[in-house]
C-alpha cells in the first residue's frame, strides 16, 4: 500500500471525533462559504436561517436587509468597497450574531465582531503575506508604581535574534479607551502591517511595544485572576494619569530585556484617542525619551480639559521638550472627528509658540479604518535620518 | 476642579464613539448577563430573541432547550455540572450562534464556540489566578526540510530571563488533526495549567513549545499568505510523517534561542492524539532526545496501521529507545475513546516486550475535558528525580 492511501485512512479515522465540529460549522455555510469578497470589491454575506423574518448585515456601512432564497439561505451584496479590513454582525430577527461560517473576529471593548479584508491599497498592508514574520510575544513586566505585574504585546522584527548583537529601535505604541495590549495587534492590524512594511524596505526592522494603558488594570480581560468578565470602557480611565506616570517602568523593562537602542534616537512613541494623550503627555514629562512623537486623534487634554496657551505648566513642558525637538512630531486627526476641535486648538497652540510638527489631516473620524491608515503613514517616518 | 470628576468628563466624551460598540453587546443582555455559574455549578444561559420559535444550547451535556419570559428573554439552567471548561453554543431557530453576551471563544478546527468554566478541582488549574505568569510568544523558526518558515507557540515560565544565566527543562506539546499551535494555549488552556501549578510548585518552571504539527501548513489560519480561509481537519495529515522527520529542526531551534537544558534529561515530549502518535514516532526516532513521553489518546500506528509484534522496524526502535529508557513513558486514554484498542494493543506489545511504562485509564473518550486533565497529572512528573 501506498503512503498516501494510508494516511488517507488515518485522515477517515481521526476525523471520526473532529467532522462533528467541522461539519456543525458547514451546516451553516451555502456553496462558497460567507463572507465572499467579489472581484468588484463588493462582498456578498450570506446565512442559512430558514425560520427567521428579518435577517440584516452591520458593519458596511449602511444597515443593509439580506433576501432569503427557497432554501432558506439569506444573502445580500454591498456595494463595491474601500479596500479595508470591515467588522460586521448579523442581525437575526433582532439577535446580534457573528457569521457562522467565519471563524475569523475581533474584538472591540465588550463586542466581538466578524471580520473581512478587501484587498487593495492599504488594505494589502493589513493582510498577511508571505514574507519574514515578526514574532509576537506577551510579556509580564513588574510595576512597582502601579502594584501589579502588567502584561504587553511585544513584537520584534523577523530575524531578531536574542543571542546575537544587532540591536533595534523600538516604536511604543499606545491604544485607546477601552481597548488593551491587545488592540493594536487585532483590530489595530499592527503585525501584518509590519511585516509587510518591513519587507518592502518601506520601514526600518524595529521593536514594537504595546503596554496596556489602563491604569487599574493589569491586563486584557480573561488574562488575570479577575476571571471571564465583561470589559467597560470607563476601566480605562479610573486612574487618570497613573499609566503615564508609570511608563519609564516600561521602557527600562524593555531595554533591559531586549536589545535596543536605549536612546532618544532610537525611541519613538505613538498611540490613538486615550493613547494618543497617553503618547502626548508621557513624551511631554520625558524630554529626552522620545524622538519620534505620533498622535492620532489625540486627546490633547491637559489636566483633563483642553489645552491653554495660559497654562504656564504646559508651556514651560513644552519649551522643554521642543529645546531638543524630536526628530518627528506628527499630529493626525480625520475630519469628522469629535476631538478635531481639541486638537486644531492645540495646533494653533504649537503654532503660536513656532513649536515644529507636522500635520496630516484624513477624511473619516474616530474610526480604526483612520487608526490604521496613520500607522502606515507613521512607520515610514521612524529612525531614518 | 478634582482630578477624578475631570477623569470622568474625559470617559464621558471619549465614550462617544466606543459606547456605540459596548451598548450593542449591552443591548443583547439581560441583568447579570450570559453564562451565569451558580453556586451549585449549574449554569444559566440566556438570550434576548423576542421573534425565536425554538432556542436551543448545545455544549453541556444533553442539548438543553430554553424557554421564553414576557420580556422576549429565553434562558435555561443545567443540572450541576463537574469543574471543566464548557464550549457552548446557542441553537436559535436552526442558525448555530455565539452567546452574544459572551466575548469569549475558542475555536476548535473550523467552529468558534463560546466558552465557560465551572470552577472547582481541577478546572481551578484551568482559570487564570493571580499567580506569577510566563510569558507567551509565537515563533517563527526556518524549516528546511518542509521548505518554509513555520509558526510555534512557546511558553517561558515566570522568571525566564533570556539575558540571565538559569536554564530551564523543555516540554514540546503537541496537538491533534485540524488542531495547530494555538490548540493548547487555547483550549487545552496549558497557559493557566502551567502558571498555576508551577506558582504552586508542583510542576518544575520549564518552557513549553507548541509547534504546529500539520507538515504541509506553516501556521494557524490566519497567519500565512493564504489568507482567512476555513480549515479542514484533514489538511493536518496530508504530508504523513514530514512533521515528525522535520522535528530535530525545532529542537535545533529551540536549543539555540532560548536558555534550556541542552540534553535528554532535560527534554519532554507529549501530544494528543495525532500528536500522541506524532510524539510516539519523533521519541522512537529520536532515542537519545527525550526522557519523558506523553502519549495522551495516542494514534499509535506504525506505518498508518496499527502495531504488530511481526514489525522488525518497529521493534528495533523500541530496543533502541529502551536500550536508556526514558525516565517516563506515560499512556493515558479514556475507556470510550474510539484509539482505546489500539492503545491497549500497545500495550500489549509494550508487555510482551517487558518494555517500562505508565499507564493511566480515565473515563470518557477523545476529549479536551480529558487532555487538560492529563496534562495536569504529566506536568508535575516532568524532570524531577
Amino acid at each position: 500500500m501506498k503512503i498516501l492511501k494510508l494516511s488517507a485512512l488515518i485522515a477517515t479515522c481521526l476525523l471520526t471525533s473532529a467532522s462533528v465540529l467541522a461539519q456543525e460549522a458547514l451546516n451553516y455555510k451555502i456553496s462558497g462559504g460567507s463572507p465572499i469578497v467579489n472581484d468588484d470589491s463588493s462582498i456578498t454575506f450570506s446565512v442559512k436561517a430558514p425560520f427567521a423574518g428579518i435577517v440584516k448585515v452591520n458593519g458596511v456601512g449602511e444597515t443593509l436587509e439580506m433576501t432569503k432564497d427557497s432554501t432558506g439561505v439569506w444573502s445580500v451584496t454591498t456595494e463595491p468597497l474601500s479596500p479595508d479590513l470591515y467588522t460586521y454582525s448579523f442581525d437575526i430577527d433582532g439577535v446580534r450574531t457573528l457569521d457562522p461560517a467565519n471563524i475569523y473576529t475581533a474584538r472591540d471593548i465588550a463586542a466581538l465582531s466578524s471580520i473581512v479584508i478587501v484587498p487593495g491599497g492599504n488594505a494589502d498592508l493589513y493582510a498577511v503575506k508571505d514574507v519574514p514574520h515578526g514574532n509576537v510575544s506577551k510579556v509580564w513586566y513588574d510595576s512597582p508604581s502601579l502594584g501589579m505585574q502588567r502584561r504587553m504585546t511585544v513584537y520584534t522584527p523577523a530575524g531578531y535574534d536574542p543571542a546575537g548583537s544587532r540591536r533595534y529601535p523600538v516604536l511604543y505604541l499606545l491604544h485607546g479607551m477601552g481597548g488593551d495590549e491587545n488592540a493594536w495587534s487585532e483590530l489595530g492590524r499592527a503585525v501584518a502591517i509590519l511585516d509587510n512594511l518591513i519587507a518592502q524596505g518601506k520601514a526600518e526592522p524595529m521593536i514594537v511595544v504595546m503596554p496596556n494603558g489602563n491604569g487599574n488594570l493589569a491586563a486584557a480581560p480573561g488574562e488575570t485572576g479577575r476571571g471571564l468578565y465583561t470589559p467597560k470602557g470607563e476601566d480605562s480611565v479610573a486612574e487618570y494619569g497613573a499609566f503615564e506616570k508609570s511608563f519609564p517602568e516600561i521602557v527600562d523593562y524593555v531595554d533591559s530585556h531586549y536589545l535596543t537602542v536605549p536612546e532618544k534616537s532610537g525611541r519613538a512613541i505613538a498611540g490613538l484617542s486615550m493613547g494618543g494623550g497617553h503618547s502626548w503627555r508621557i513624551s511631554l514629562w520625558n524630554p529626552d525619551m522620545f524622538d519620534f512623537v505620533g498622535l492620532f486623534s489625540a486627546a490633547v487634554r491637559w489636566n483633563g480639559s483642553g489645552v491653554s496657551e495660559g497654562d504656564e505648566e504646559l508651556n514651560e513642558a513644552l519649551a522643554r521638550q521642543f529645546a531638543d525637538a524630536p526628530s518627528l512630531y506628527w499630529i493626525a486627526i480625520g475630519k469628522d472627528d469629535f476631538l478635531f476641535d481639541l486638537n486644531k486648538d492645540y495646533r494653533v497652540m504649537l503654532d503660536n509658540l513656532s513649536l515644529p510638527y507636522e500635520y496630516h489631516e484624513s477624511a473619516g473620524g474616530h474610526t480604526w479604518t483612520n487608526w490604521r491608515d496613520y500607522l502606515t503613514l507613521f512607520l515610514p517616518r521612524l529612525f531614518r535620518r
